[in-house]
């Protein structure tokens, strides 16, 4: 029940598409069920600063197998994950990783975008997602 | 499309004077269009704490290409990058870190200054940018 | 003087076919100038430890602007390099990381291979970087 | 008892015209009495990956206060500080790390250059450490 490659690349190229088509520069990485990357592509022109956090937006959405932006509400001062970024190495908790599903509604990996505002990477990471 | 040892060294006099000439010391570091380390200096007794800032500064400003105090803006509790400082090994998310571009317009590194008050280290990070 | 996305994917597709050419299953990253990721694959099956080895031996290749074996000629024992692996947060010094060159010779990137062999992963790697 | 920016300055352009008379490109760091970083350069063209190798021979002659090369000899297979290099989150034991005192023989920083061979590594530290 692991993501193949394939379906990586598919995903990956989903996801430059919708890039394109918003007019973005992105980085675009996919994570399997063992949160261990699977494919990756930056966009020419992207930013440098979103490699990494492409690579921890997918790693969060899979290690808590749900969108980065409902752990980021839990996560603030005051709510009951504050500050949970510290752990596994560093999580990123704003939008732009989803988990990826297959056709039997279960998980088989994530992905996770950054490069432009949180709404378009969740656009984009979206894109990716719903191409498997 | 990158920032040179010469030019890098001219951005970091001009920031020494500027610190001189408003009686700061600081710690000064230039990346290039990789953010990666060119040039460095730290004044005589300038805070050593400041040492890791101005580098996290000045590689903040070249992996987002903007101001590092934008970034800092966005990254509050409730903001849109809140806790985005634990990605890249640990972003500097206030003033002092700013782009370099060439005389076309171009970026061909970033600036990062540390040893004073944000509003003092963006004032000499300028100084050292404009120098370009 | 920096790899695009599409001269990396176009890499990362003639290592694939290199590899199941022989029979391998490999992880394959393609770092630009900077010695940052651009892209990267991990084939179906492919030993999950090769992951951080081929993203490291890439961007070793670009550090030294050399196969990495070469590197690892001199780090051995009582060579004039010995232990050099402990800079730059780890290298990886064995054969499979190769510079990229573009037509007129400068080096644009970097690609690293692991996952068989060190002869395979460097055949594999040979696969990409001549595909450029 | 601590070097001052203008003799880490004075230092590595000592270090540059010899690094240009041999016809290298070299990453040069200076470290106070306390190995942290006064001043750094990176010519343009050295390796990439020499950059945090200087810093780690300058760290590491100050830390033991004798040239990095003496070390590395006594950290081979069998040697009494075998794999010392996995202490102070890496040490760098090769040539080209020299302590730089200052005219009462005190030891007050220390220098590390990287981008050639071990040899020209050494004689171009050696003329930044005895610029002052």
């Amino acid at each position: 029940m692991n993501i193949t490659l394939a379906q990586a690349e598919k995903a990956i190229v989903a996801a430059q598409q919708k890039s394109k088509a918003i007019d973005t520069k992105m980085n675009i990485a996919i994570v399997d069920s063992g949160a261990n990357l699977v494919a990756f592509a930056r966009m020419d022109g992207a930013w440098l600063g979103s490699l990494d956090i492409s690579i921890k937006k997918a790693k969060t959405a899979r290690f808590f197998d749900m969108n980065t932006g409902i752990i980021g509400e839990l996560s603030q001062p005051g709510g009951s994950l504050f500050n949970i970024e510290h752990s596994n190495n560093g999580l990123i908790t704003f939008p732009g990783g989803i988990p990826i599903k297959n056709a039997h509604g279960e998980i088989i990996g994530a992905i996770g975008v950054s490069g432009s505002s949180v709404e378009n990477d969740h656009a984009v990471a979206e894109a990716g997602a719903l191409a498997i």
